[in-house]
């Protein structure tokens, strides 16, 4: 019988569509409390190493400690490889330097580095204290490249032929190598100094006659990509041209690891999720971690709002004494900068994401700010006209009506032409416009928005 | 030479790193206007198609058609697989349906599939009959799937074999096939109702003598996805388990294709991507898009900020009298519902994240709670003795300086709590939280911020 989801060999499997159920995740900590150590690993045995790490996670504190101590000596590497920072910190804790290096033999280099890469430099040089010479040679090498580089991401292993050889030689050398990694798409064709020349994808080598020269049938056009690039570029590179794996090389033009898509989903998630979190000013942050790093990075952004708000303030308290004879003004006045702010968020938002994603390139600055004027004329006398209406209704006040419609139309100008631009002249200073074009704005336009109605109804009024 | 970036066969690619170059955009652009149309051709001989793509929405409306016009005849599919929506529409109405259809052919499936679903229905039509018998079946099959459903995303072209085959069988058989796909990395093992039984990578069935069977070898753990499964759910399988690629099932459990995980580097950006323009209340957007859309979509979207801010300020207009009597009020209680609208706001974009990930669990409610609220203990105390001590400073009244750090603990205490309830409330209703939690959110922030404010100042100092 096929279930809605799936067609599996294990019921494991047969959950609710991918990832462990909350119902397992619940007898196993039933069965953690009851001490029921059997029972656990009968619950965990067709567990894939994602879930268990997830179930790691989800585990209560004092739990998740008995349950790493049940499972330590019979380990999954790939487990770590899978946790989330936090937790993995911790666990990596309860292990030691021993079992830890233990775990990072098996690992593909890669996954090996960013497991090492949670752990604090001292208890790094006791993992690597604890490895042979070989193994830690290669990863402090790795470590040696920038955090968040083409190095980073890479894994070293790969499979590399001269141009001359044929397609037989090639499947042969395959068929005969015992330190190929185990899954690999695309053999790389390299020169005598190691510069890669050109790929062919397995597929296509199986498919053609056994005498061919490799070098006949390989495709040219590869991008290889310097070890020290920034995975953001890296990533973009990915999606933008469909690659399913690239050649790494360092400085002086040498094949030293290759990057396959898979590597890169994580960090185009990563990536993009940053943005997010800038915009809305948060600091990356997970679930698992403690409470006063939590709070330490929500102060950091909360005091950007707080010297924004408190500029607001000091411009309203200008116009006090208007406000003492207009009572209304203290509550249309918010409106008005409600409006303005968020609808240059809107701006904001898009134009921060068209840059990232290379839809907008710097040249194209009058072009996209026109746009954005053009859109908000259209949006600006929408609202201007709805809330004009209201307003003057509400308070029975054609003039004040009036007055806050052209404020809120000349707000809105504001923000479609500096949400554009902000973003614009900030990425070329080489800073990033998700963290500070959002906060700039708003000030812009609460200032612009409390300033132009409270000083249009002072002048006009009073 | 190498250069910084790149060693690279030809020069075409020895741009700034990845993408067009602004320098060729304007070379072509020129050649373009001087009807140069040799120059044009060799400027983007090397070009690759996403490349071309690129350029065509980068290039100014009247040059896009005139562009178009001169590459039409020798179009490389790709290209159009390449475009982003609104530009294709527009190329795609110039093209007509004969070499539409054409163009189609040469794609695989699931790029061709993408292409089409652009056009409206009448246009799919003409496209679809200018096309063969054959081929019009089995792309109106894939068009019968749900958008945004694993269907779309899927390749129809893929590798099978029975479990009872040997390597050497296997091998023989793909390099006799002439309608393989070209590139593979994956063989499915299917029993005789063509349910997955297994798959084995190639490079791994290279390495195995020639009589082994493949049902010995191969990898029982697979996961298939139902083919109406949504487009997210299959990008988080995707990042959750590492998977290169994974088996597409129909109800009766037969196999009807294959996702491969470049397929989802798309879906994993745009998915994130889509939470952030709903945190930020903007729609999927794109800078090519006709502005009255764009305005229709900011229109309605701002909808919602203007009945958030007219309830703030009916509350406001509440107090006008305790506004009137101490003026100090009007620019103090902007502070308290800014502040605690953005603490709220770093809640809800995390919990929104976080649930979108599987990182939260419904269940882990109070949890999550607890967290969040033992947070804004730490930042609500911060910023109430910071705040109220500017606030008692610069009105010159202690009491008032109080007033707004007790109003401002409560807020951000509440910012946390409901921060965090409300998106998973809405979750569990089954609606999208990163639309509705943060415009319900903020607008309690400022109705709780405002009142508790100017209720406690009114009860206390009139």
């Amino acid at each position: 019988m096929v279930t809605e989801h799936l067609s599996l060999p294990e019921d494991a499997l047969a959950e609710n569509l991918f990832g462990i159920s909350e119902e397992r995740i619940y007898a196993i900590s039933l069965a953690l409390e009851k001490k029921d150590y059997e029972k656990v690993h009968q619950l965990i045995e067709n567990l894939h190493a994602a879930d268990v790490a997830d179930l790691i996670s989800s585990l209560q504190p004092e739990l998740r400690e008995h349950f790493v101590s049940i499972i330590k000596d019979s380990l999954n590497p790939e487990i770590l490889a899978n946790l989330d920072i936090p937790t993995r910190v911790q666990v990596l804790k309860m292990l030691g330097p021993e079992l830890i290096a233990d775990a990072l033999k098996s690992l593909a280099s890669d996954d090996a580095l960013e497991v090492l890469s949670s752990l604090e430099k001292e208890q790094q040089e006791r993992v690597l204290q604890a490895m042979l010479p070989r193994e830690r040679a290669m990863l402090e090498k790795f470590l040696s490249y920038p955090k968040d580089s083409a190095g980073r991401l890479m894994q070293r292993e790969l499979v590399c032929v001269p141009p001359f050889w044929t397609v037989s030689e090639t499947l042969h050398f395959i068929q005969n190598s015992h330190d190929l990694p185990e899954h690999f798409y695309t053999i790389y064709i390299i020169d005598p100094r190691q510069h890669p020349l050109g790929e062919i994808s397995l597929s296509l080598l199986l498919r053609h006659q056994p005498d061919t020269i490799v070098s006949d049938i390989m495709n040219h056009d590869i991008r290889s990509i310097l070890v020290t690039k920034d995975q953001e570029e890296v990533a973009f590179a990915f999606r933008h041209y469909g690659f399913v794996s690239a050649p790494v090389i360092d400085e002086s033009g040498r094949i030293v690891g290759m990057i396959t898509v898979d590597d890169v989903v994580d960090v185009i998630g990563e990536e993009v999720e940053e943005d997010i979190l800038h915009i809305s000013k948060v600091h990356e942050s997970n679930v698992n971690e403690p409470v006063s790093n939590t709070a330490y990075w929500r102060i950091r952004w909360l005091i950007i709002t707080l010297i924004n708000t408190l500029i607001a303030s000091f411009v309203i308290a200008q116009f006090q004494v208007s406000i003492q004879k207009i009572t209304a003004l203290s509550f249309l006045m918010t409106i008005n900068a409600a409006m303005g702010g968020n609808s240059g968020m809107q701006v904001v938002t898009i134009v921060v994401r068209a840059l990232a994603t290379r839809q907008l390139r710097e040249s194209d600055i009058w072009r996209a700010i026109s746009r954005e004027v053009l859109v908000s004329l259209i949006t600006g006398t929408f609202f201007a006209c709805l809330l004009g209406g209201i307003a003057a209704l509400w308070v029975n006040d054609l003039w004040l009506g009036a007055i806050l419609a052209i404020a809120l139309f000349c707000n809105m100008l504001w923000a479609a032409f500096a949400g554009t631009m902000f973003p614009i002249l900030i990425h070329r200073l080489g800073l990033d416009p998700a963290v500070s074009a959002g906060p700039i704005l708003t000030t812009t336009t609460d200032v612009f928005g409390y300033a132009i109605f409270l000083g249009l109804a002072t002048l006009i009024l009073l």
